[in-house]
């Protein structure tokens, strides 16, 4: 538990992770949300400007919210939350991080960076050692919150690499049309049909799961070396991002026992029982056609930030593996995540 | 071109797959439909009985036969088709057989049965060399239509299995809501929603696949030795099945060179000009987003019957090869790919 | 409030009314769920034999509970609530009043019964005097809860009548796939379609509507006189009716005042502060696209209880007066105004 | 039968409307199309610049075709089809007439303007004598398609209106995406859900459907003077507009006989076989649940240039009728019904 509360701020409040990360910021034990800006609409209040298609409505603390430009010299907070579009992440988080800001970001710009930890709070905790290395450059300081199709990948895939080795993940996604924004993705694209593409995406999964997965060595990140296939497709769902996961693995496998080691996963922020942590960060599901994305994109003790996985199995060979894993795209893949792994430097003493 | 016409019928008519048998077999060349059975209805009107929900209307030329049992001695054909449930197939298709009709069957039933051929005309014709040994049995004949997932799979394999060998397919499925039947999938179970689960559909996907890909010796099939890991889902699509194919082949592959060896496929209904053959059995599609069921399930020359391809790249090593396929599972899938083999049987002296 | 508890039973369980009464009823302050009943699986837990498909799960408190047959012997309860089918609803729930059940019925069997009040709380509470008649027939009671698309016309309905009066009302209404339960609707019949046709809905709203809005005298109810136009569409929705209102009235009408009019109704129910009732039951919304089923049907301080209302407007005369309005079917639609009409039961000593 | 061919252009080709311009001209016996325009990819081949996405493939004779701006100067041709954006249409359209071309209009801009024929073929094709007086303005000649929803309104009442009068209209409609036109409606409104609000839909219907039911009198259209209220919504299907009709009648109604004379209803374009003109405008369906937008948009000898009529009965009272109407969006209403358009200005020589 931190000794204080924080003031924080969200970049680009208005599109969909914004309205998640207001939804989850309205009443946070820690943080209190004092900031958002937009590059439209700027001096109009939140709750009048957003056009809130999430759900429920704009939390009503925020309403009179009056939107600023994403300047570091109009915010007052310890804390930015960066939903900005990536060409904007570029530009403006480095600005912000050495105004003194500890920048939690949910763009794309420098997920690869080596100086910044890409982290999925209880997978590589420990890549935030990183942060030494970044004091020299700013006052506050980087941390990259990963895409969300790598990061509902990364947390049913750590107990199995722990426990037997990965050396190839093939990988088949489909994906909620809200992960494409809004207004994103045309209704006459998905109206009896599905898109088998989602353009930048798979390289994506592939490049930040292997930097997650990998090991600090000497102050940097040395990235896992095991094979990653991926193939992205968009499907008509509101929010879900439904993984057919194949892993081949260096030991033989017990499916029973990697359910076990599944539902037995725990990470860092349940050590320190993080107001965003979930009991569980994984929760397998009995039924044989689970987890599916309208049923169980809100699985877990805190909504929407548990991975639902379900068929487990052995696959043709006994160093195989494969599984469904679920999970909620705007929530443990975008804000909610940012917000555990903002909470985990809190915790840690980073902030 | 066969010496003569065929009388066919229909067993389980009232069906999807029984609809594009009534509908494919307008106007054929060859066969000439006499005869549609129903386990209901029987006595009535085709056209008043069956609930026609594939687009279009009955062909007005069968809207009059009038429905009987799916029992040999109420039909007079020389060839039958059968779209009936597994286990009424199970029971009456020998009947048909042992009566001396040729049976062309696109029920699971007997497909892995070893006296059976399971073939794709454009993959192993060879195998309906099998029929040779059922003479002994039964005064028709035998023949099985693979699932129509496992038919779709087959077709792009081919031309790859052939040039680099294959060792290891996995393969994720989203497929249509018509592979179920009518009334079938609830919309309750697919209105933002997938379910990640089709009962039986991985096995049957392995093994015919399997024996499909096998080789012809001393009169059996010795089926090929490859890993297939299958994760079936169902979409909210109509018609069209799209699968996201990984291959992990013998000797190295050049991407380019496969789209090409995909392009120039051809087979045995090709030579022989058959009715229901498409120019090519394979459509490779530029665009990076494609093929998309809605767009690309009518491919080919004969709508339906091409198996789209698209985004064939490399996977993570040299000997990887991955794509994405799409067929429309009641025409290639079903009732098209059924009549293509009745073609073949006919062209080929078998009826 | 009433001076005790009641035990309540749910006759047919295992649908989706039965799984809404099941969530409805879990932690209520003055109703507590001892009894289901099901046509199958009697003698199963309830939580493990229930297809639990309205998202989250099965309350806990009544996973354990043993589904038992619709018989007033094997029920321990005051009050039963009634989610049969028509025909079983038909023969048991007169065996349940006359065993001395108090009978809150969802079923369609005795609505337009004359001997049996049906009645939308805010509405016709004072139908409820009918009840008066009952009591030399049968020990218990049996009440009748209109149909999901009746109750989400009545309630905008009433407060226009009380003003202007009404002589016709044209009504075209977009609902739900829930409302045809569990399967229900074939996925088929939408995806990339709608179905303008729900068999006996339109007589429903007609019919009762009428009695609804019609009136005691002389211990009965003496039906009202106005024009009712329906047409009954199905649209792929999930939850949620939605309805297009054309309502000619008596006088002249100031569609502001008509809006305020809405917003202040309140009715019974809300003064007697009843625990499902939500503090207004009509929310009438300022988007010029609202409301949409996604987004509203969950309105209200009891989330599904209130009717949301838009986009009202004068129609081409004076006269005349148009709105859209949305209710969750299940919710307010069912289980809800179900529950509603036991606790004014209750509340007003008819139990 | 004209006495030669003419040249034609698209103007504003890329969009929906314009594919299905290309498709429908695509081997027209009297229109051969030797211009497209398009504000963006100016100088590129039609072929390559199109994102088709209505099915199917560019017509290969106009793949070639290069794009030009819509600039009169820049193009050959007797006859110009407008898919204009309504301000690009209000500019471009007088100057294209103005230089002597024959101005067939898709776009909302001229529909109401005094001087403008507003025409769907069969109903009021003497409303093209308002072009006598265009002379004196135009070299050229301007004519008006109404909007898809009143077309497809327009051709069912007219048998009505013809028989019994109008006093008012009472309509709902449930509008595919596809009349949004691409990217159009997001996907996010779309999945489990319906908007009910279209905007400026309302006033076109009302103020349209009266030019057209109107009479010429002293060389002016004098708009009819019955009452209409319509509310338009949209709903998850790609293309069909469906509309739920309530009429009052001024004579009492036989719905027997209404289905007769909608099943007889002919028109100019019929007696002179114009080659997009359908044997019969109106198709009456005899299932109480049809039409449905999926299975009968293609309805008629012209797919989809015939209205699907369905459930055709008395309202409430003896001077009322009700009926559902099912018109193809981009084909009756839209490219088709400007192509019928143009081909009765060609037979009765207005070009």
């Amino acid at each position: 538990m931190p000794a204080r509360t924080y003031k924080v701020a969200v970049l680009g409040a208005r599109g969909l992770v914004g309205q998640w990360f207001a939804r989850m910021l309205s009443g946070h034990p820690w943080f209190k949300l004092t900031a958002v800006t937009s590059h439209e609409a700027v001096g109009a209040k939140y709750g009048k400007s957003v056009k809130w298609v999430i759900g429920g409505s704009v939390p009503a603390e925020f309403a009179e919210l009056e939107l600023v430009e994403s300047d570091p010299k109009r915010i007052d907070a310890d804390i930015v939350f960066s939903a900005l579009p990536t060409e904007a992440a570029r530009k403006l988080e480095p600005e912000f991080a050495r105004e003194g800001f500890a920048v939690v970001s949910k763009a794309a710009a420098y997920r690869l960076d080596e100086r910044v930890p890409l982290v999925v709070p209880e997978v590589n905790p420990d890549h935030l050692q990183l942060l030494e290395a970044q004091r020299g450059s700013w006052d506050g300081l980087l941390v990259a919150d990963p895409n969300c199709t790598t990061t509902i990948l990364a947390l049913p895939l750590k107990p199995v690499a722990d426990a037997y080795g990965v050396r190839r993940v093939v990988v088949t996604t489909l994906q909620a049309a809200s992960g494409a924004g809004y207004p994103g993705v045309p209704s006459l694209d998905l109206i009896d049909n599905v898109i088998p593409y989602i353009a930048g995406e798979e390289e994506k999964v592939r490049d930040e799961l292997l930097k997650i997965m990998g090991s600090l060595r000497g102050g940097r990140v040395e990235w896992a070396h095991f094979e990653v296939a991926a193939t992205c497709t968009r499907v008509p769902v509101l929010d879900g991002h439904l993984e057919s996961v194949y892993v081949e693995t260096e030991k033989p496998v017990d499916p029973a026992e990697a359910v076990e080691l599944m539902r037995r996963f725990r990470g860092r922020p349940q050590e320190l029982k993080l107001p965003t942590a979930p009991e569980a960060p994984l929760v397998v599901l009995e039924g044989e056609d689970r987890p599916q994305p309208r049923l169980d994109r809100m699985a877990g003790s805190v909504p929407g930030m548990s991975v639902a996985v379900g068929r487990v199995r052995r696959g043709p060979s006994e160093r195989s593996l494969m599984f469904v894993a679920l999970g909620h795209n705007l929530v443990r893949g975008a804000a909610g995540s940012a917000l555990l792994l903002a909470e985990l430097l809190a915790a840690e003493g980073y902030v």
